[in-house]
């Protein structure tokens, strides 16, 4: 199988030739791609490398996955609709195997989330994904980092710290199971992007652990935050657990600031649609983080960090 | 120096905060993006890796520049115009001089293409570099690989076979010279965009040796191709000298078909813009390349290829 094949055979079968916004799909220098009226758009990359953001024996069917959801992530934390991805895939080999277990992760989720394949490259080397993801948002109505105001309540829209969970089982050794699943299949929360839209002031999606992440909405603005442990769904409710819900990444959740009184029918419309989110905290003045609630001494001094690829390695990374 | 302390330094001067089409560039969960109305899109992406794409020790300026060219170049082959990319680096340790000369290598070539950086991810990894580019073509006027006819002569729009020779002199341990130029700094051949909008029935940029990529255009349409040896600017203009015109990677000039009543208005415009274009075939009917010129026999029997990232690998690659 050489290059050429193995995108026939896997990838092309991704990508439409020609539909809606896609005049032009995979096998040319470059796809043409007709962008929807009145909008803007949102373009976002991110890589996931074999033993920094998954362990070496993941399932293929889980790296595309976990490629892609970070990338669809990124587009939700911006209230953008998705449209088109590339995929750059480094390879050491060319396994018919794992290459069509690999394109079935891509197919299901990209399937399920209507975006549409439409170039990429492949290469021979160290096991690495890189995906461009582009979508689309009417006009001015893109949510960024930095529209929180003092007042505004900080939301989750999951749990968190059940990938840091899975991912501690993985290495324990567990294969099966369904505390494997939000680490292995991480669920972009696609269904949220309307009601950013109409509500959230400021929004992020949760990567590297939510502390640090929210740090980029707070830090360049100058603001602080209030969490109040007792609000986060977390397990086991200790120390540990809070620990975990509080620095563990992957979860891949949004958090998002709203209006106090902009919450009641927020509440409604995400009920109409069953979804759930939660209050976790406020944004307060001044800078830094205070914690609230019974463990909030012990959590304080537990010097809750994030994951940073150049500095300041956790235990979570890199994976064995 | 962490993850966001260097891309806050190296990086996000790159970046409009808001210019242009730019309405929000590097910082967020992705970038927001206004499309030029009237417009079709163009998105390629290809990835550069050490020790495959370029040696391991090349300069870091040179490897910058590479990586943003040949995405380029895939804009240029379709006729768009640069607007926007994202930059994945993935990169073994946080080195302030490598980043530095890389960054600028960046600086000069996005400046001089026009394209805005509007995001990116930073892991910690093999050396590596995903780029994805997105340009803007007026509506239904991209061209393609798919437009080439019968009698369309066969232009390219430079030398062939010098990126070659620049990599064997520096695999010969030179590391000085204009002679390793077309190597370390291969040129998006940019200028010929709106040439190819008018003129050009087909292009692709040659990348992967002349032949190969010119049989991309030809296969999926049941057309051959004759090539006039006698026509190739290479050197030395002996038997390697063609063999590595046409099977030498890495060159980045466009191959275009066009037709040939349509010849003498496009050397004209071409003539008032100070560029040139060499004429060095025709489409033909059938399959398969056939030589002319007084070595035909010989280069037939060189069983000319380019190069494969999962079957074929030539001696050109990997780099040492």
């Amino acid at each position: 199988m050489d290059e050429f094949q193995l995108i026939h055979r896997f990838f092309s079968p991704l990508s439409p030739r020609k539909r809606g916004s896609v005049r032009l799909g995979v096998g040319d220098d470059g796809a043409v791609l007709s962008p929807p009226p009145g909008c803007d758009l949102v373009m976002a990359t991110d890589t996931v490398l074999a033993g920094v953001h998954f362990p070496k024996d993941c399932p293929p069917r889980s790296i595309a996955h976990r490629a892609l959801a970070v990338n669809l992530s990124d587009l939700a934390a911006m209230a953008a609709d998705p449209l088109w991805y590339t995929l750059a895939l480094s390879l050491p080999s060319a396994s018919a195997r794992w290459l069509s277990a690999f394109s079935k992760g891509l197919e299901l989720l990209s399937g399920e989330a209507g975006i549409a394949l439409v170039g990429g490259d492949t290469v021979c080397g160290p096991l690495a994904v890189t995906i461009t993801v582009v979508g689309s948002v009417p006009r001015g109505r893109a949510v960024t980092r930095r529209g929180g105001r003092v007042g505004d309540w900080i939301c989750v829209t999951g749990p968190l710290g059940r990938a840091a969970a899975g991912l501690s089982a993985w290495q324990r050794g567990q294969r099966r199971g369904a505390a494997l699943v939000p680490f292995l299949y991480p669920h972009p929360a696609l269904e949220w992007i309307p009601l950013l839209r109409d509500f959230a002031h400021s929004a992020l999606d949760v990567s590297d652990g939510l502390i640090q992440d929210l740090c980029h909405l707070l830090e360049p603005r100058s603001l602080g935050a209030e969490i109040d442990l007792e609000c986060l769904d977390c397990e086991p409710r200790d120390l540990d657990g809070l620990v975990q819900a509080l620095s563990g990444g992957d979860d891949y959740v949004l958090c998002f600031t709203v209006s106090p009184r902009r919450w009641e029918p927020l509440v409604r419309r995400a009920r109409a649609r069953h979804l759930d989110c939660r209050i976790i905290g406020r944004i307060v003045p001044g800078s830094g983080i205070r914690y609230r609630g019974a463990l909030a001494d012990r959590v304080r001094h537990a010097r809750i960090r994030g994951y940073d690829h150049f500095q300041r390695p956790l235990p979570r990374r890199p994976h064995a």
